[in-house]
């Protein structure tokens, strides 16, 4: 059985990021830049005043207090302003260019406006309150640099410099099949007993979550050759196999893709929950065999999933964030395997997080699942920890 | 001028959630559930083993070390299983239902096959490895609640216990109206100094992101007719208007929405950036009107806008989370209003977030934002602050 590491450091040596398609700007948030963007234009294109006031030519008003003529407004959109003539002013509005000649703008609140003329409190700096050309970026200076994804703040800084489209890495393509005669997708009143597929719904949401385009394939039943059916031909980026409850399925999974040519990377991993995690690759197509267990499937799905669509998307291949959390109740000792307990995350009287593993850690029990906020990861054998113990979460979400 | 928790307050007497509608549960990630949704079924339906093993009756185990025979496999999705005879025991795997009789599963590495018949190692645990019915739910728990996001372990349990659609909030329609004779929504090469609109992008981005629909106004002109023609009769939850750079700008708009019947709750905000904030109905309709500074305006946003579309999505009016972190590096005093500063978050020696504020904090500076990955809030009038003290940080994204 391979370590998460040694799993992860595998799985990311089989996946090359997906192609690339042009969005229009409005369509790219979210999505993962292809190709370092360079701004086409200054901003401000022109010295712009920071503030409301009055622009000046400093060695008007360094020595001498008498008022200067007002004899211009300048407001943010114009164009072509008059030079300032020596020793007047001109009244200047946030954005507004500044008058060629003028090298200071004085705050209103620095100044008396009377009959036409402004005369200014002593102490002006020069210079101030003024925003060079190109200050905030110029012409050329990349913007959003390939293998980001971008934000609404990267969004707002691409349009200001100038772009409408995009060149991103396409979503990446997940199919998604669950296997397992013990399951139904849809409940049907007064039909006894019946066993809901959670994992491919949850696993189409995760997929959405986390930047890819799902595919829904349905559930496969327990025979051979349905499965080699539902297994054969696949078109997507990533197929995510979850499998039925038992052993008695994944047993029949991996034949059936072995039977069109897939060859497993690593067939099960050092994890608790999650141990039946297999990762391959058939005919080209990264597959991730997630467990049937619901509980089991989000952890591993979080632990690899998460970052193989990362990977695909362009982003790299990076390891699931982790913060940390100062341990609110005891956590017992830890098998031979690394183990993850959901838990709930709450603020410190410090403002530090702490975490509460829930009492009941079956994983089965999805309803616990989604009232938890984190998980902590305690590696194997690891001895008991104690409360106030600083130990590693990650987040759900 | 109100402060931002008074401000926050007007804001949120003045929102109602948006109607409900049904969604297939594929299209429900993300959306908030717009009341209590009940399980249709018991999970598991039957006590079902919660290992791969033999079922028994601990009876037969208990003080008699003597094979039993194996007259019998039960797989999940196995129905209509047959009761378990005295004196025998029944291969099972996770998932299988227990057949009637058995009591105790016995995990296959305590257990030893051969010939048909099954040995067990002694100290076996009555009741063990096996799920009762209705242990994760019953039928009529409540498994997703009025109010919440939903997140994709929802959206697993609430597949599990029966629901292929769902009554959720429509999603809040923002419509977005840049204000500004300054202003392009394109840039055309060789055209001269241009100044191109990063607001409406950057806020069409943050209100898909804050589960809204955004609708975009496009750029009214700093005219009063056309800008009354550009507020009058929007159709949306929301308006949020971003004014042009200047003051001048601000003072055109606010005539306008009152031309339209506009009754401001607020006009300015005790805060830095983000003071020109306005906050009103017209007609009612809530209008949210931003600082045209893209900086001011993002901060705002965070503040102000992403409150308000939780709770015009059903979620409630809550503030955004804050975090703490420990400053890596000396702040200076604070002036009359609280302030916005932002930084970078990395992670400290002993695990905790370190927040180092950004040398430029001009508010022009929209290339800086993007690098930021947080705001820290500086109450009015606080002192310097020197590195290790704890502040609060809000996290962008």
């Amino acid at each position: 059985m391979l370590s998460i590491s040694e799993a992860l450091v595998s799985i990311s040596k089989a996946l090359r990021p997906v192609g690339i398609e042009a969005v229009q700007l409005d369509a790219a948030f979210g999505r993962v830049c292809a190709q370092n963007v360079s701004a086409l234009l200054d901003a401000p294109p022109f010295a712009a005043s920071a503030m409301d006031g009055y622009a000046v030519r400093f060695a008007d008003i360094a020595d001498d207090t008498s008022p200067l003529a007002c004899l211009d407004v300048v407001k943010a959109g114009d164009r072509d302003v008059a030079p300032l003539a020596p020793g007047t002013c001109a009244r200047i509005f946030t954005g507004a260019p500044i008058p060629p000649g003028a090298d200071t703008v004085v705050l209103q609140e620095q100044a008396r406006s009377e009959g036409g003329a402004v005369s200014f409190l002593a102490g002006i700096e020069r210079y101030r309150h003024i925003r060079a050309a190109g200050s905030n970026f110029r012409a050329g200076d990349v913007t959003a640099h390939a293998g980001r994804r971008l934000t609404a703040r990267d969004i707002g800084l691409l349009a200001a410099s100038g772009h409408n489209t995009l060149r991103v890495h396409r979503r990446p393509q997940a199919a998604i099949l669950s296997t397992g005669d013990e399951l139904s997708s849809r409940f049907r009143a007064g039909e006894g007993a019946q066993i809901l597929d959670a994992n491919r719904p949850a696993l189409t949401a995760l997929v959405a979550a986390w930047g890819g385009k799902p595919i829904d394939l349905g559930i496969a039943p327990d025979r051979p050759d349905a499965l080699v059916h539902a297994l054969d031909g696949v078109q997507a980026d990533l197929l995510i196999v979850t499998g039925g409850a038992s052993v008695g399925t994944f047993d029949l999974v991996r034949p059936a893709l072995e039977r069109l040519g897939f060859s497993a990377s690593f067939r099960k991993i050092r994890m608790r929950p999650g141990k039946a995690t297999m990762f391959g690759v058939l005919a080209g197509l990264p597959v991730l065999s997630l467990p049937g267990n619901a509980v089991a499937a989000l952890v591993s799905a979080l632990v690899f999933l998460k970052p193989t669509l990362s990977a695909l998307a362009g982003l790299g291949f990076e390891e699931v964030p982790r913060d940390c959390a100062v341990l609110a109740a005891p956590l017992s000792a830890v098998g031979p395997r690394d183990t993850f307990l959901r838990g709930r995350l709450d603020r410190g009287a410090d403002g530090r997080p702490t975490f509460t593993a829930m009492a009941m850690q079956d994983t089965a029990m999805l309803l616990g699942l989604a009232k938890a906020h984190a998980l902590t990861i305690r590696p194997a054998n690891a001895p008991p920890a104690q409360p106030g113990e600083m130990i590693e979460v990650i987040r759900f979400d």
